[in-house]
C-alpha cells in the first residue's frame, strides 16, 4: 500500500468518525412521538408480547444485522483486538447499506472465548434478523458458527467462509467455461486452509469438483498428517482422492486451477505455473497476491484473478454479502446452507456479461439483486 | 389510551418497520471504498491496535450508545421479554438522534440473569461510547448498574433512575420557587420505591431535601420494615428523619410535595390532598396519573405536573436523556454521578422561561444544549 493511500485513509477516517449514522425514518412532531414513543408504543409492546413473531411486523428487526467480531483475526493482520476491528466492521456496515439497504450494526466484543462468544450472540438474537460473524480466528470461527447455526432460529452468515466461497466458485465456474474445462475433472489446488479455503473447498465439492488438494503452511492435507484439527480433517474427506503428500511444488504439478487464500505474497512462482496445465490462477490474498498477474500470464496462465480492484477479475466478497443478505432477509431464509450458496454462485456466474478471460465475475456496480 | 391512538400507533409501526435507518456519511465510489474498506482501513486498524484510545479518533465509537434491555419491565407493562421491548428502545434511539444527534443502538437481550447481563454489557464496551440501561426490573437494574459502573471505563446511564431523577428535581426546584417554599424544609412524599423513586430520593437529598418519606406498595419505608431489599434499606438512611410508619394517608398529612412514580392510577385522592399544605403534586405515572390535574386543583393543589403531553408541566425523561448524553459524549464524561446530575437539573430549571405555575419545566422543543 502506498504512503499516500495510508495518509488519505487515516485523514478520511478522522474526518468522518464513523462511516454511517442514524437517520429518522419519519419527521418527528408531538403527534408522531405520541405514536412511536409513549403512550402509542405500549400497544405495540402488547401485540409483540402476545405473539413474538409480530416483532418482524412492527419493528426494524427484519432488516437488522449484527456484525460480530472479537478482533482475533482482523483482515490479514492477526489478533488486533475488538477496538482495532471496529473500523473494518463499520466499512462492512457501509457496504451492507449502500449495496443491500441492510441496517447492520458492528458489535466488536471484548471476549475471545468460544463459549462466551456463542453466549453473546445467543443473547442478541431477539434484536436481529440475521448474524454476520466476521474476523474471528480459525478454528474458533468454525466452532462458533457451527454451534450458533444449531442454536439460533435466525441465519448465521460467516462472510470469511460463506461469502468468499460463493464469489470464488462463481468466478471459477466462469473461468472454466472460458478455458473449456470441466469442474468435475479439473485438478484444483487450494492454498490456505483457513475460513476461506475451508468454505471454497466445501462449495466446490457441492458444485461437483472431485480432484482437489488443499494445502496449509505445512503442505498438502492428507491422511498421514497427524497435526490437523477437526476442520482440516473434514477437508480430507472431500479432497485428495489419490492420497498425495507434499509441498506446493508437488501439488501444482499438472493442476488446472490454483486458488490462493493463504495470506502469503509471491508464494506461487512462475516456475510452478510452468508445471501446470494451461492454468486458471486465482491469487486472492490481499493486499499482496500469491503472484502478480503480469508474472502469472508470462508464465503461461490463461486466466488470472486477484482480490484487488486495480487488476481485472476482482474476486471480492463485497459483490456477495450485501446482495445475499438482502435476499436472506427478504425471503426470511433461516439457514445459510450449501444449496443456497451454490445457487447464488451460479446466479452470479450467469450475471457476468460479457463473459471473457478479463471478465469472469461482475464488479459490485454490475451486480443485480439475487 | 383511546382506540384511535392504538390503531394509529400500530399502523405507523407497521408502515415504518423500525424508526431509524442507517445513512452513509459519504457518497461511495471506488476511491472512497479503497480508503474506508480494504486496503485503506488496514492502516487505521494498525493505528488503533497500537493505541486503543485512537478508536475515538477514527471510528464512530465516540457517538455510539447501546440501549440495553432484557425486557423484564417494559414501560409499566411488566416482564414482556426482549422482543416486546424492542419498539420502545427503537423509540428511544429515535429521540436520541432527533434531539441529541446521538447514534444509539437498541440491544434487547435474551437473558434476564444479572450476571449474564453484566457480562454482556462488559463485552460490548469496546464498540460504544456510553451505555444506556433501560427497562430492567428492580432491584436487578440497580445491581447491574452499580456493578457496571465499577467495571466499565465508559459511562453507564440508567434513564429510569438518572433521567427521571434529573427531570423531577428540575421541576421541583422551580415549583418550590413559584410557591415560595424551601427544598431544605419542605415535607416531600415520594410514592414508588422503584428505579424512579430511588433516583429521585437520592438526587433530592443531594440537592438539600431533608424531610422526605418514600413509600412502596406496603407503606412508608422505615426502620421497622423487615421486608426491604438492600436498595430500599439505603433509602431509609436518606429519608424518614422522624422514624414514621404508616400508609399514604399518614404520609401526606401536612406534606408540601407529593411525587407519584407508583404506576398506580388514581391512588392519590382529593381527600388526601385536602390534608396537605398548599401542595405541589407531581402525578407522574403513565399513561394514567396518580390523580387527574383537574381533581388535584379542585382539592387545593397549587401546582400540578404529570408525565403526559396533554396537560401543562410534562415531567418527561425525553427532555433529559438526548441532551445529557450529547454532553456526556462531547465531554467524554466517564461517570454519571450525583454532582453531574444535580448541576444538569439546576441548569434545566434555570432554562425554564417564563417560570410560572403552568410552566415549571421546558418542553422538549424548548430545551437547549446542556
Amino acid at each position: 500500500m502506498i504512503m499516500d493511500l495510508k495518509r488519505e485513509a487515516l485523514k478520511l477516517h478522522e474526518q468522518l468518525k464513523g462511516k454511517t449514522e442514524l437517520k429518522p425514518k419519519i419527521a418527528v412532531d408531538q403527534r408522531v412521538l405520541s405514536l412511536l414513543y409513549t403512550p402509542g408504543v405500549a400497544e405495540v409492546v402488547r401485540r409483540i408480547s402476545d405473539k413474538k413473531e409480530e416483532v418482524y411486523r412492527y419493528t426494524g428487526r427484519g432488516n437488522a444485522v449484527a456484525i460480530v467480531s472479537d478482533g482475533s483475526r482482523v483482515l490479514g493482520l492477526g489478533n488486533r483486538g475488538p477496538e482495532a476491528a471496529l473500523p473494518v466492521m463499520e466499512g462492512k456496515a457501509l457496504l451492507y447499506k449502500v449495496y443491500g439497504n441492510v441496517d447492520a450494526v458492528p458489535l466488536c466484543i471484548k471476549t475471545q472465548d468460544v463459549d462466551e462468544i456463542i453466549q453473546f450472540v445467543e443473547n442478541i438474537e431477539p434484536t436481529f434478523g440475521a448474524i454476520n460473524i466476521e474476523d474471528i480466528e480459525v478454528p474458533k470461527c468454525f466452532e462458533v458458527v457451527d454451534e450458533l447455526t444449531k442454536r439460533l432460529k435466525i441465519p448465521v452468515f460467516h462472510d470469511d467462509q460463506h461469502g468468499t466461497a460463493i464469489v470464488a466458485t462463481a468466478a471459477l465456474l466462469n473461468a472454466l467455461q472460458v478455458v473449456g474445462k470441466k469442474l468435475q475433472t479439473a485438478r484444483i489446488v487450494i492454498l490456505g486452509a483457513g475460513a476461506a479455503g475451508y468454505g471454497i473447498a466445501h462449495l466446490l465439492y457441492s458444485a461437483g469438483a472431485r480432484d482437489m488438494l488443499v494445502l496449509d503452511s505445512k503442505g498438502i492435507l492428507s491422511r498421514k498428517r497427524k497435526d490437523l484439527h477437526i476442520y482440516k480433517q473434514r477437508l480430507i474427506a472431500l479432497t485428495n482422492p489419490h492420497d498425495e503428500d507434499g509441498t506446493l511444488d508437488d501439488a501444482v504439478q499438472d493442476a488446472d486451477v490454483f486458488i490462493g487464500v493463504s495470506g502469503q505474497a509471491d508464494i506461487l512462482t512462475p516456475a510452478m505455473i510452468g508445471t501446470m496445465h494451461e492454468p486458471v490462477v486465482f491469487a486472492l490474498s490481499n493486499p499482496d497476491p500469491e503472484i502478480l498477474p503480469s508474472l502469472a500470464f508470462r508464465a503461461g496462465a490463461k486466466i488470472v484473478a486477484t482480490g484487488r480492484s486495480d487488476f481485472p477479475n476482482q474476486v471480492n466478497n463485497a459483490i456477495v454479502f450485501p446482495f445475499l443478505m438482502r435476499k436472506i432477509l427478504d425471503e426470511r431464509i433461516s439457514h445459510v446452507g450449501g444449496e443456497l450458496m451454490l445457487s447464488v454462485a451460479r446466479q452470479i456466474a450467469r450475471m457476468t456479461k460479457p463473459l471473457t478471460a478479463e471478465h469472469i465475475i461482475p464488479t459490485v456496480s454490475e451486480m443485480r439483486p439475487l
